[in-house]
């Protein structure tokens, strides 16, 4: 343990310092001022794990359904990063998960002692887990205790949210990923590979449709149905990766979108947020991408892109696993055979990667700040029933 | 020949001529004036044909691709419909089609003497499969000539041809029908049965997507880039399926529209008519549908309906056959079997039948006038960038 701790001193010291000292990091990663001028696109680690003690430690904020079945029991299979604290209001349910993962119990936190995770040094990275009214608060503070921070998407609720988080890592010199887990998992990356690399000729447009029946009994989803803890309704939660579809399918920013929305009358799911919203996303190179969201339809995550000699068909496309990508060129129609990956685990291990080199992490909080612009936007053009402009990032 | 020419004579007089006579007409079928006080769902006829000199007789006005490759060879599968004449400029073309099909040479017709079919009681119905451009002259002439009309879709290039072409045919007391293929097709039929008897629950969305390359070298498509006989362009071509899908999915009319175009520039194809439109319809149910329409990605023509419990896609849901119903429900996929039929044969044999009935038929003038003006809406709401309101049927 002593070990590990000063390991993870030396590499904050070198690393996370801001200081810019040129020279090799731990696990013979470069360091910041190192000749790699542009950044390169980002290649999940192909090499063995490192040893568990050079491994980045992670503490998980908050212990609901997603945390527990997806994000916690994913750093066995990560390479560089590992599980050593929990943060939640629920001692006994995180002395249950602190046994079951092995995490020591002195790194139980709740919401009242978490700043005191500074005094942590085995924890470099925090992974904010909590509904999305509560990401900016645990972000800023996370960043203040000196962590590096990757937060749930959707970022926050605002604007001013997510630049106050942008703003409160960059003062405190630490990273800032949003969790936008399809952005790295091999089924998509495919699929934007060959959109990218021209296979299905000129792209012209995307469709992208992510829908599921909220559900007021599952306790993951009581707080979805509250706009202050969730900042929108379907839109914010799911129709969020049919937004984030057409963006990385593209690889470019929309110029405009127009919308419209929909919620059942009396359904008391939706008295504070919407359940449908549909809306079609123009792109400089002229894509247009007709996207929906909806808390009311039965499990849909798909996504299709049309060329000029070709479509693509991801379906699932944002699914946990078992993903299946359809590729169908001059009435061809080919299964592409992609080795399934954990991909939790992949954007864990980007940000400790991102981390330990010094890089900006591929979705860093500018990527999710965008977001939350363009679905804001969306709801203003369905609000004015008018087209909205959105200017790409400032 | 002459026992033919005294029944049609006969089925006209009583059928056609507006007095409703009380009685059962050809075949057992009932006239006007029956006890059917609401119209029932159409229902194909399941009997053997009618005898050849019962079925009434067609002309076809315009022998381009899908006059010869799809149409005519589709009255052998017919019950109630005969080829007996044809309309074309190029006679030798005609004669050609005539030798083939066994068509009388006295019964081919130029545009000059079109008119001239008034004489020639073997023609109940002209179908006018010429440019959009020239429906309703064709329409509106065929009609004074005393004939029913079938008429392709889009109906025509405005609301104002559309009401002359209505007013012609119901001042000479003829029956016009559109030729809204896919909605006497076996697999859409299905595909409506199961979305309004709700076995996807409520219907939430809809996504149509139709799409193909329009090719500057086929003559069938050298048409569709000029304005004047276009009257629009993918969206007056095949993105009114994904409208049309979108309304007989949903059996609703549209109340609002917002939309997008996007054509590609100095690409010579779109000089005149645009390339893609993509649109949002909001229907009263709450339903919205997001469809595409275009002319510069491969083959599409699709259609997905999103339900609180399930979902159905059709794929391809509007080509010529080999369609896919596939029902998705409680995570258990099914494709749905169903006999594929002719359905140019069918929607041929309905305006017969309803000729002999002297039913409206299904897909009337009407049906093509809303869509014409639903088209022109979604151009409005492009060009304005503003959602439209669109009343229902005036």
């Amino acid at each position: 343990m002593l070990n590990a701790v000063k390991n993870l001193l030396t590499r904050r010291q070198i690393i996370g310092s801001g200081m810019g000292i040129l020279g090799v990091g731990v696990a013979g990663v470069v360091t910041r001022n190192s000749p790699a001028i542009a950044q390169p696109a980002y290649k999940p680690a192909k090499e063995p794990p490192i040893p568990d003690e050079k491994k980045l430690g992670w503490a998980v904020v908050g212990l609901g359904k997603f945390a527990t079945q997806q994000i916690i029991p994913s750093f066995s299979q990560c390479k560089q990063s590992k599980l050593v604290a929990l943060v939640s209001g629920d001692r006994a349910k995180a002395e249950n998960y602190a046994r079951q993962y092995n995490v020591n119990p002195k790194n139980i936190y709740n919401y009242e002692n978490y700043d005191s995770l500074r005094n942590n040094p085995e924890v470099d990275i925090i992974y904010i887990v909590l509904p999305n009214g509560l990401h900016a608060e645990y972000t800023i503070r996370g960043a203040q205790a000196g962590k590096h921070i990757l937060c749930e998407k959707p970022m926050a609720n605002t604007v001013e949210e997510c630049q106050a988080m942008i703003a409160a890592c960059n003062q405190a010199n630490r990273k800032l990923m949003i969790a936008y887990r399809a952005q790295y998992e091999p089924f998509n990356l495919e699929a934007i590979a060959i959109a990218q690399k021209k296979q299905l000729g000129q792209l012209k447009a995307i469709v992208a449709d992510h829908g599921r029946n909220l559900d007021p009994k599952d306790p993951a989803d009581v707080w979805r149905m509250n706009k202050k803890l969730a900042g929108g309704g379907s839109l914010f939660d799911i129709g969020i990766y049919s937004l984030q579809a057409a963006r990385y399918i593209t690889g470019e920013e929309p110029t405009e979108v127009c919308a419209m929305t929909y919620s059942t009358p009396n359904d008391p799911r939706f008295k504070e947020v919407e359940e449908n919203v549909n809306f079609i996303l123009r792109f400089p190179s002229g894509v247009l991408a007709n996207c929906t969201s909806s808390y009311g339809y039965s499990s849909t995550k798909r996504f299709q892109v049309f060329g000029s000699n070709g479509t693509l068909e991801l379906d699932p496309a944002t699914d946990y696993y078992r993903h299946q990508l359809t590729v169908k060129r001059e009435k061809v129609q080919e299964e592409r055979q992609i080795q399934e990956q954990n991909q939790f685990a992949l954007e864990m291990d980007h940000l400790s990667e991102s981390v330990m080199q010094d890089r900006q992490p591929k979705t860093p909080g500018e990527e999710g700040l965008q977001d939350v612009r363009l679905m804001l936007a969306i709801y203003e053009a369905a609000r004015t029933g008018r087209t909205i402009s959105v200017d790409s990032r400032e």
